[in-house]
């Protein structure tokens, strides 16, 4: 028998600390990243967790031999620190010794080592497990995780409670076409497209939740805005007064992710040159004003006033950021035919919702708004669009039994993430993108 | 135009701050829990975010009518705090005013606000939307959060990143016949078993990673520790010397986790009188050192010498908990033949795997290992089992161009809830369990 503690630390070293060991000898771990021959000596860059560090190699120097290293290596590099203001750190190692770990089985397909991964999207995809060792794409990834975190942070703060809910059910909440079916047994099922009805359920048990979690859309389109599987960022609240709190909880969520990132993922979002949006209120107007804009300032013949077309949320981000000093702009007051049934209706502007979309250099990354919690009036709406209150029945039970005025919002984290880093299609900020013609790897 | 800033805070009072506002007017938001109606004034108990607060209701001061309260609804309560040791708080509200903002259109059909939900599990599951305002009941999936929430914060203390891998997925990692199957644009997918491939597809990337999201089981099997659909607490780390290195790891999660419970969700354990288990170190044994102890201090005759049988998983944690102190024991060095084919082998113990078990209160919890790193390796124990490494391709990737030693973890979500609260059937420790016979509410 033996006895196993929490002290399973490794005995080396954590690269961000490399400056304070300045002139002492040190082991760290990490895969060679690049290797750099030149006459005499050679630099042998680490790929550590969230670092490249900079070995140099001296060829007389020799245990092991130089010949034997190579690329794709996960290796032990123990040497001297030196300081070295020209390299990442601020400080590189005088390599003593490398002991090599693993050894890759052939050489890389793709060139992952320059700063820019220059290779076509698609390749870049097909080639996902190597292609996001790159410094930029894995750093991403890491904006990402610091975006959701950020989200999740302020919400916790805000006395929010975190759920999971199920993603196999029994019924879409979006309804339409764009479900996907699942054989369960032999009961046919669907794949959740939002939490919609269980965040509102447990709105009812406890006022304040959020879950950030995959959401599932049978696109049929091939867009450079439209996954298939993505990741939703949801939040609930009870005992508002209107969308208007929603929103306002969005601003500060907002707020509290960009200090995050500039506060601990600063030296990712360096490698992009990205300055987080500055802002202290998001101006908000109503779905119609945006289309009077449209026609008015920018001479738009509008067709459809039910929804908006992408072209549309470019130009009325154009209008905020141009006019309003803003890169978002909130618009409210959408029409109830384009809303969902739970969507609750505004009597002092008739045929429109308290509803809202968040919009962002140009795309719309949120929808939320407030919904109807009244038993009767819900099933009222159900009836008006031809649903059968029925089908509804354990949703309905929250109604039935007493909710509290209550709303939420659903944020794409993937969009939320290319518009921050400026990427034109969304499938860059997915690790494994899921579209209509690619679920590998 | 409007401006939307972050300010959206609710006016009235967070009721765990109720004893520091004693002899003020506060206003307290909240369902109404429950009424008790005593001769010339009520107790009108709200349920709040976290807390059952009671107010005092005198029947002559009398707005609004008493007649007109009910259970189930939504209100504001104002009125004065009074200090009174015996209640939930240490204080409660002498009411002078109730709002009423919203009502419900039936009166519950099950008892939610006595402390014990009295009804059979198939009940509470069916009316899942309104049992779980049952206070035990919400107090359950709080400290849920809790957990998740501890097995997080300390990874990501460990400099492991937060990763979301996608759930539609194109092999299954596990393999056999308990996948769930998909038609996605005429292709045919899997809802992920485990995010193995991806995990393991990261560590190439971040070196540490971890995720806690839904992972899809198509058991066919009613047991009481069993679900379809199920949350897995993942990590997956590189650059370790052998699996103890993850065992480690997971023991200092678990500290955390329950330090964290301690801390900040005292008063939900306190609903179940439960103590979180105490240990420094967590005693691991050899599988066939487990099957030797059942045959000759349990004198139980052993016929599968793969795996456990449900009954000796019991016994060996009776074992641990008695001959060595603790609630928890690791089981290692499982039979290869058992094991993934991405398991990595003891050569030191032929026909056994780098591999463990935690078994927790007579109930596995936990599965992991060291993986395979190396291409050949990897290819060759495909073969031997019969598989296509073509149909791997893209996770070889991984192996083909270097990867460090590395192992990890999945813990499930539910079944470690359920045995640090002490029930016999997990379906207790999942919100809205999806079972052969259930995927409603």
């Amino acid at each position: 028998m033996e006895q196993i503690g929490s002290n399973g630390q490794n005995e080396t070293l954590e690269t961000q600390e490399l400056k304070d060991h300045a002139g002492q000898q040190v082991k760290i771990h990490g895969m060679i990243h690049k290797i750099r021959d030149m006459s005499g000596f050679a630099f042998v860059i680490l790929r550590t967790k969230r670092d490249l560090v900079q070995g140099v190699f001296t060829k007389d120097s020799s245990t092991p031999d130089f010949a034997s290293l190579q690329e794709g290596q996960s290796v032990v590099m123990q040497g001297e620190v030196v300081l070295n203001e020209k390299v990442m750190n601020g400080a590189e190692i005088q390599i003593q010794h490398l002991e090599i770990l693993s050894r890759p089985a052939d050489a890389l397909p793709i060139v992952i080592n320059r700063k820019q991964l220059d290779v076509p999207l698609d390749t870049n995809l097909s080639y996902r497990p190597i292609s996001l060792r790159n410094e930029k794409e894995r750093a991403i990834f890491k904006i990402q995780e610091g975006i959701a975190r950020g989200f999740r942070d302020y919400l916790i703060s805000q006395s929010f409670t975190e759920i999971r809910t199920p993603k196999i059910v029994f019924a879409g909440a979006e309804g339409g076409a764009n479900i996907f079916k699942l054989d369960y047994f032999g009961k046919q099922v669907y794949l959740a497209q939002s939490p919609q009805f269980y965040k509102q359920t447990l709105v009812g048990v406890y006022e304040r939740v959020f879950e950030i979690a995959p959401v599932y859309r049978a696109e049929k389109h091939d867009t450079a805005r439209h996954l298939n599987e993505y990741i939703s960022m949801d939040f609930e609240m009870g005992f508002i007064k209107d969308h208007t709190d929603i929103m306002a909880m969005e601003v500060g969520a907002l707020k509290h992710v960009f200090s995050l990132l500039n506060k601990e993922y600063s030296k990712e979002l360096a490698l992009f040159n990205v300055k987080t949006p500055v802002f202290d209120t998001i101006p908000a107007i109503k779905f119609m004003e945006a289309k009077q804009i449209l026609e008015q300032q920018y001479k738009r013949k509008v067709t459809d006033y039910y929804d908006f077309e992408p072209e549309e949320e470019q130009l009325i981000c154009d209008y905020a950021k141009k006019k309003l000093g803003c890169d978002f702009i909130f618009i409210t007051h959408y029409p109830s035919a384009k809303r969902p049934f739970y969507a609750m209706d505004d009597d002092n502007d008739p045929g429109t919702t308290k509803s809202f979309d968040l919009l962002y250099n140009g795309l719309e990354i949120t929808t939320g708004g407030q919904r109807i919690h009244d038993y009767k009036q819900q099933v009222q709406k159900m009836l008006d669009r031809g649903m059968n209150p029925e089908d509804f029945e354990s949703y309905l039970m929250i109604h039935r039994y007493g909710m509290p005025p209550h709303g939420g919002l659903g944020a794409g984290l993937e969009r939320l993430t290319m518009k921050l880093l400026g990427f034109n299609n969304v499938r860059h900020a997915a690790m494994f993108p899921r579209d209509i013609n690619r679920v590998t790897p």
